[in-house]
């Protein structure tokens, strides 16, 4: 039976990838989302079926709204957060990232939320200490609770994604945001599109499973969603990414440009924009398209349903920390 | 009925200024703080009137005493409490401050708390985002809690405020505390006056409906209470305010000055303190006459009064994400 | 009566010091904490012996370890956790250590923990607050929770520490790890060596009672357990140490030098750990021998009981903010 009450069998005690999930858990964590998203809009409070549990979140790199999501997500199930961000004194210390690692698993935590610069960085706490463990962005690898929430958002419009034509346009390259999003858009069967300037697509994009495109008004055809990514200013000094003047007009999301989309077409970003670089100012304030605010809405629900059911998940194999006993 | 369950019906989701109270609203706030006051001395454990409920504290200046008297006054009503603070990633990511503030919104916190170095912050949080807001300090404008807490202070001592003479010495001109303090005490019926260089008054504190003094030992005549500014010492580089040793000699607090004053006058600050500038040591140290801890203790209180009766406004005037649906 | 509700008469409202325990003050702290220990083990709840207590962690120096280990033991005992931390603004703002100290009494916390520089730091808070302190450590006089934890360790696996030889090595000149490992080790009744070369021995540790070695392999004869020390490498330009490589020669911990040992000798260290200086990595990993892991899982569950027991202690000595009333 599981800690949390549940009669579903979720069978995951982390979330690392979207590729460890099936269709049937995404459709768990919607459900579950929904009921969250709903009560969290009401001002209902949420049941605590993470009563008394710890959790640690644990920021490599700094995120305002990452963090926040997931600490309300937590705190509304009852849990007691710890918070570690970069620049913590043991990491300056020079310990390494396996004794941190250690460390922290020591202190008996049941779950924790790690974002990392590395790719693999989550798959490693989780494997190292046993601890339930939830990917919240490993370098360009994967950010799979944005995916979630992205899908989320989507489902709760449309009913659901299959079938729907969505386009992720900017800079795929880097973009972790972007790898989660098309594995779960392609298991939900939706018709996914890429768009970037060849300099930000990464070499294997044609085996992806999804149309790349370089021109955003021809990706842009017939599509029902687009989502923007967030530009990276480093990125241009690179020479990877022109300035913004350019950058907006070949691949800035405006309402003109929306013209070639699907009627109703829904703009969504990760946030925080760039207004007047990748999103038009006036389109993101446009509540009739943009959802960019449902979808952090989204994510706090998505959250409580993922870190309920990583929580459910029996046996949760812990982190035994010495041999010589129990 | 409201959510924390008071026979009052306090008519105010959130408190920006102490221009929105009227006097039965301060005696609201007053009567529950010092239910609070006197539990929280006692030890005993406030009845949960916030359970499960989410505040933010948005402190984009620093300040530890401020932000530790809102978090403990949260939690004591069983809140759950998200900190953020000056330079978190979002901000420094270029993100605008509606943006900000939009996107904590979407998480559906139950209050928020804004400390911003310019006038007019809190106001505008308020009415972009509809959570109910607390304006922790905005620029030189207004700090009503601040206020509410000295004027408590006062009326815990003494029953009442009205009729008693009160002076604010110091930087008035740069002082949201004043200007709160002002407006609090006028509303109230003290006899207010303020002391200060004619270089840090406002142009029109003749206007404000106090006396004008510009030399201390006139100004402390008969005063029932005398309130010392905290001196910024950014200021002296300005021009604006003489040395320390100056500033002392003209408009320091001690023991000697207060002969020209009431006998029992009463010493404030709103901390932290410099110690031998605007105040003497010795006479901070008082127990007789300062009563600067005891501001400290009564902030928590009043601060636990306000978060509870904004709460309990009805209807609480919700920012809605989407236009979509409901 | 007890607030915490235990039959037990723990007589200290605060713990600085481990001279201010007897042996039954610590035996009393370690049944708690095995219970403690177990119940984090198994994944469950704890009483919540502390609900609603307001517990302050004060650390003007930087700590991760320690931090969240006092933060998860206090919140699992259902207390508000307030956190501040070096460079805190009142702190920067000029304002003495005693109005720190005065101002955060005045909000009425319930417990504080003190990690500071300067010695004598947390028996100063203790004294001018009245508020129940824990010493988190202060310059290099003590840490008592850190000796409590070792010595709790050791306990677990042998029933007692009284007849059994442990040898702690390293900086001893500057640490507050050994002084009150010493004391404590002292009192029940062990066999305590040091081993450190001269620049780093205090000149009274003659008058420790214990025997002091400058040759590891002499120190380690017949030990059962051995704690290496962490190595300070801002020491290193001091002259005081030599080389990673001359350290790791001479004080340096692994395999070979253990066969000096008695069988089974177990290996500590309070970290964060320099692998490869004061310890061998593949010692630190080797769980037959390391408990350090086991430290860590120690240090929750022994100021879960330690904050426990000072609640506890009846009367609990309150400051007082002020003459003129209750």
């Amino acid at each position: 039976m599981s800690r949390t009450g549940f009669s579903y069998d979720f069978p995951h005690a982390s979330l690392v990838s979207i590729g460890d999930l099936n269709p049937l858990d995404v459709r768990m964590i919607f459900e579950r989302s929904a009921v969250h998203f709903d009560n969290n809009r009401a001002g209902t409070r949420a049941e605590r079926t993470l009563d008394g549990a710890t959790l640690i979140n644990l920021f490599f790199e700094n995120s305002t709204r990452t963090l926040a999501s997931f600490e309300i997500a937590a705190k509304r199930l009852g849990a007691h957060v710890i918070n570690f961000s970069a620049g913590s004194a043991s990491i300056s210390k020079g310990e390494s990232l396996e004794d941190t690692a250690l460390t922290l698993a020591a202190m008996r935590p049941d779950l924790q939320v790690v974002r990392h610069s590395a790719a693999g960085a989550a798959q490693y706490f989780a494997r190292v200490t046993g601890v339930s463990t939830v990917n919240a962005g490993d370098g360009a690898h994967e950010h799979p609770t944005q995916a979630l929430l992205d899908a989320f958002t989507l489902t709760r419009r449309w009913g659901e994604v299959g079938g729907r034509r969505i386009l992720i346009v900017g800079d795929i390259l880097h973009s972790r945001v972007a790898r989660s999003n098309v594995a779960l858009l392609n298991m939900l069967h939706a018709d996914v599109r890429l768009c970037a300037p060849a300099t930000l697509l990464p070499e294997d994009a044609d085996r992806w499973g999804v149309q790349v495109f370089h021109d955003l008004d021809e990706a842009l055809e017939g599509c029902d969603a687009v989502m923007a990514l967030r530009i990276q200013r480093e990125r241009m000094s690179g020479g990877l990414i022109p300035s913004d003047r350019e950058y907006r007009a070949l691949y800035g999301l405006d309402h003109a440009r929306l013209e070639r989309a699907a009627p109703g077409c829904l703009v969504m970003h990760p946030g925080p924009m760039n207004r007047g670089v990748e999103i038009d100012g006036a389109l993101a304030d446009d509540r009739e398209r943009a959802v960019i605010l449902e979808q952090v809405e989204a994510g706090v629900a998505v959250r409580m349903a993922v870190l309920e059911l990583i929580s459910s998940a029996s046996p949760n194999q812990r982190y035994v920390s010495d041999s010589g006993d129990a």
